[in-house]
């Protein structure tokens, strides 16, 4: 921009935002500015309700009747098809259960079962850690020649996929930079070369649009607790395209993906849909806070909140630059919106220092090891004024020094 | 007993219960006798308030803050350790996480690393059928010679171990028919053959003494919804014994098991501790409700827990006598209360509406296929004058045949 952004601008960018009213359903603590929401959403009144409902009546009243009554047998599905719907999924292809990591596991071990010969799981050497975790501790139980990880830069990821590339595993927005990869054309190179491809959708399920069935993608993973709006831990969701639903076979096989639970037999069947993603008995309070959580979504256009998305960021950046502030603070994420998520890194010698005195200030950001601060903008509920607020606040912070307080020489910070 | 029990008889026994006192901590239904806490415990009044504090508070307040400020990282350590002083074990060997199938899986694979040359899972052909369904999913997985499940019958359990035996996988308390096994015996049977012990405690913990530690028990898992009274689906739990800490390795190596997770490295190296059982991102509202549950059992001597659990069922089946039903109600547990956990089973043939025209009439107890009726014990809440007014329920229901309603034909029941 060529002239100074004025606190005018930003009222008139709040005053024509469509996404505005949606604000409203979420709580925000008072004095507080939040631009964590890639890490913890904010809790919606929706899911507040629907949490103190579920226990005070579902469980506390009604008790085992709730299964059927309340339905909560049907919650992984349920959820799972919302979810869906925000990923670009026809009903049918996700369920709502255990962990990323779990989760995980049983894509990886299905999908080397689709590729008899094939043994490489090629992903990159800074991805999620637990991604690459749980890729190696599929490794250690199965041995190399059946599953072997393959890290490469992330540069290198396209070029790397081979025949022997059983699947590529990728995060389609990077947990650090913010690096968005382009999961339609990656996509379509891995299948070129026989390769399956697994997206990891922690950082883009409900900011961006996702189009998990157009890409062709063949499975899926991601987190309810960021841009979903779950609350803390709440329980992640699984894709599997349709296709494969029939061949596909997961060692996680509890009863809850058995086609007939409650026969009770010795004999494990797989479900042939879905549900055979589903292992044990799910946390019903923690699903019903994801399912009332997505109602926040309810009528909402993902191009819309990609838009604000961008013009989120976008403002934040320029605001850093007008402060002159982008000398001190690196940015690590790229400069152009359309390879970005819904968030800015930068790097700063005192990143975890700069993060703590903003805490202090009211704005909530975070911190990543080594020296990296990320900013997260969800466009639910961040407004223009908390970017030019945020702003301005750490401009304070680097102007007073604050973030070379004594106190915050020790890091422990968590997620 | 050979005079008739009277209801003078019920009120002297309730009035000299040491643990009626107990009850009042629970949140029991209005017109409700519930004896299906051997599926999903009731509510405490702690833990309503706690999921209220943790939704509105710790996240909906407090954000992303409260992984230090209340804790939530240390949770499943925190609550692990509540549950292990209930069946036995030291601290820092229980760990509150994932679902009970999803615990097996992590146990079964360590265990078969550690008994190298060595394939069988031994168990028996009733045990709770996700336990049996997470084996046949690891033999797939790795192919039997490295994992073979072997079924038996209950009464050649002991018999059936061998050199070729891994691990025995064994249900303390037997979901359909309440038949307890002798742990202690059957873990040192094991070990004198070389095997490692599994047992499952998901009807047992909380109800019964159980000496992990003493007993030497290998592994173990178990759920905190029955008689821990955590809530819907709550997470589960899972025990190593420290001797085997070090050598383990199990294979679903998330992120929360990593020796240091916040240096997000890309490779994996275990805790050398319990927590290197944790897998992902715990599911904390739900995780916060099973610690509120577990304040029921501050100061709670486990063997009066039993001693009254006992007497439970003692009256019930006492009560089914002298209502003249035992002719029609095939008991199904065993009739020595010592070899029973805190539940009695019957056959009818037409178990299912029987089951619902209690629930019609205010008595909750369960059905399981093909012609189970289940009545639970949960000696916290559950009182003498339940135990009457159950029985008397029950001989009504079969006295005016409403268990033969046309709308009871078609079975739909969960869990």
């Amino acid at each position: 921009m060529t002239r100074s952004i004025t606190k005018k601008d930003i009222s008139r960018l709040d005053e024509q935002d469509p996404l505005a009213s949606r604000r409203g359903q979420f709580h925000l603590p008072a004095d507080t500015i939040y631009l964590d929401g890639n890490s913890l959403g904010l809790m919606s009144y929706a899911t507040q309700q629907r949490v103190a409902d579920t226990t005070t009546t579902q469980w506390g009243e009604h008790l085992i009747t709730s299964w059927n009554r309340h339905n909560w047998i049907q919650l992984p599905q349920q959820v799972g098809n919302k979810i869906g719907r925000l990923i670009g999924v026809a009903d049918g292809q996700v369920v709502c259960c255990d962990s990323i990591s779990v989760n995980l596991f049983k894509v990886l071990a299905a999908a080397l079962q689709l590729q008899p010969g094939r043994n490489q799981i090629l992903s990159t050497v800074d991805n999620f850690p637990t991604d690459l975790y749980m890729v190696q501790g599929l490794e250690q139980l199965l041995g190399a020649s059946r599953c072997h990880l393959v890290m490469v830069e992330e540069s290198e990821l396209a070029n790397s996929i081979s025949e022997k590339t059983a699947a590529v595993l990728a995060t389609e927005v990077n947990f650090r930079t913010g690096r968005r990869l382009d999961l339609q054309a990656l996509t379509a190179t891995a299948q070129l070369h026989g390769a399956l491809m697994i997206a990891d959708l922690a950082h883009s399920a409900g900011v961006m649009p996702v189009e998990l069935d157009n890409w062709q993608v063949d499975f899926a993973i991601g987190c309810t607790y960021k841009y979903l709006n779950g609350g803390p831990g709440a329980p992640a969701f699984v894709y599997a395209a349709k296709r494969h639903h029939r061949a596909l076979q997961q060692p996680l096989c509890g009863w809850m993906g058995h086609v007939r639970p409650f026969d009770f037999s010795p004999h494990y069947e797989a479900a042939d849909d879905m549900t055979q993603f589903l292992s044990g008995t799910p946390p019903v309070l923690s699903m019903c806070a994801v399912d009332a959580a997505l109602e926040a979504f309810d009528g909402v256009s993902l191009a819309e909140v990609r838009s604000k998305s961008i013009q989120l960021s976008e403002l934040f950046h320029s605001l850093i630059e007008q402060h002159g502030l982008s000398n001190e603070l690196h940015l690590i994420s790229p400069t152009d919106p359309v390879t970005r998520g819904s968030q800015l890194s930068y790097r700063h010698e005192h990143a975890y220092g700069i993060c703590q005195a903003l805490i202090e200030a009211g704005v909530i950001a975070d911190f990543r090891a080594p020296d990296y601060l990320r900013f997260g903008f969800a466009p639910l509920y961040t407004s223009y004024a908390d970017v030019w607020d945020a702003a301005g606040v750490l401009k304070d912070v680097l102007a007073s020094k604050a973030h070379l307080d004594p106190r915050w020489q020790q890091r422990n910070t968590v997620t």
